[in-house]
């Protein structure tokens, strides 16, 4: 089941700059900043309500990060997607045509699994799938 | 004061192509379908939680939609930010630097009042604010 509209990734050249004008535009400072060694991204987190604001930087030039800004330059990456059963909402979208990213879910930042699914498959938006991992 | 994440604002081709692939996303129909003459768009919502996302179609090949698909193709085009004020955020955003597209509310898709802030000053997002028509 989808619960929730975790969050929007934003992808920025500048964490510390789109930090602070991100500051002043939500009236509100990041509550967490985070790298992820595994994606090449430093990720920094707003919230608003329910959903969180997550912008990224790519920490080394063969990222995705990295390869969205050559492309497309600054903007939204992805709309992430909260699930109570990513292997269920996987194994669904799969039998509903869409392709996946990954076969199995993988290590997000936030304390997540998540999956994404293709762009080419969702009208150009990149969807992630996220499921909090219970410890 | 920024209250939610209203809506994802998604432009696509052909909406019922959309409505149909998001069906399958979502697990989900869309609850309704609106046309906004003044922007020269149909909408369709999709409700998540306590976010909305709302497919955009271009009426006529000079709206604002049509313009960013022949400029980006199909993906995210804004997020809406609710706000229990426009006038005092638009205010606010102001006299923070921002550029709003629009110097006065107008009338937007689903009841409500919105003002759009230029992606320029935004890293690359149009930000919408928007507020409930209070009837």
């Amino acid at each position: 089941m989808l619960t929730n509209i975790e969050h929007i990734g934003i992808a920025v050249r500048d964490l510390a700059q789109a930090n602070a004008l991100y500051t002043r535009l939500l009236n509100v400072p990041p509550y967490k900043q985070e790298t992820v060694e595994s994606e090449g991204v430093t990720t920094s987190f707003f919230r608003v309500n329910q959903t969180k604001l997550e912008l990224l930087e790519a920490t080394n030039p063969d990222s995705a990060i990295a390869r969205f800004l050559e492309k497309r330059g600054e903007g939204v990456h992805h709309i992430a997607i909260e699930v109570d059963d990513i292997q269920t909402e996987m194994e669904r979208l799969r039998n509903e045509g869409f392709i996946l990213l990954n076969e199995q879910p993988k290590p997000g930042a936030d304390n997540k699994l998540v999956c994404f699914v293709h762009p080419k498959t969702t009208h150009g938006v990149l969807i992630e799938l996220c499921q909090e991992i219970r410890n």
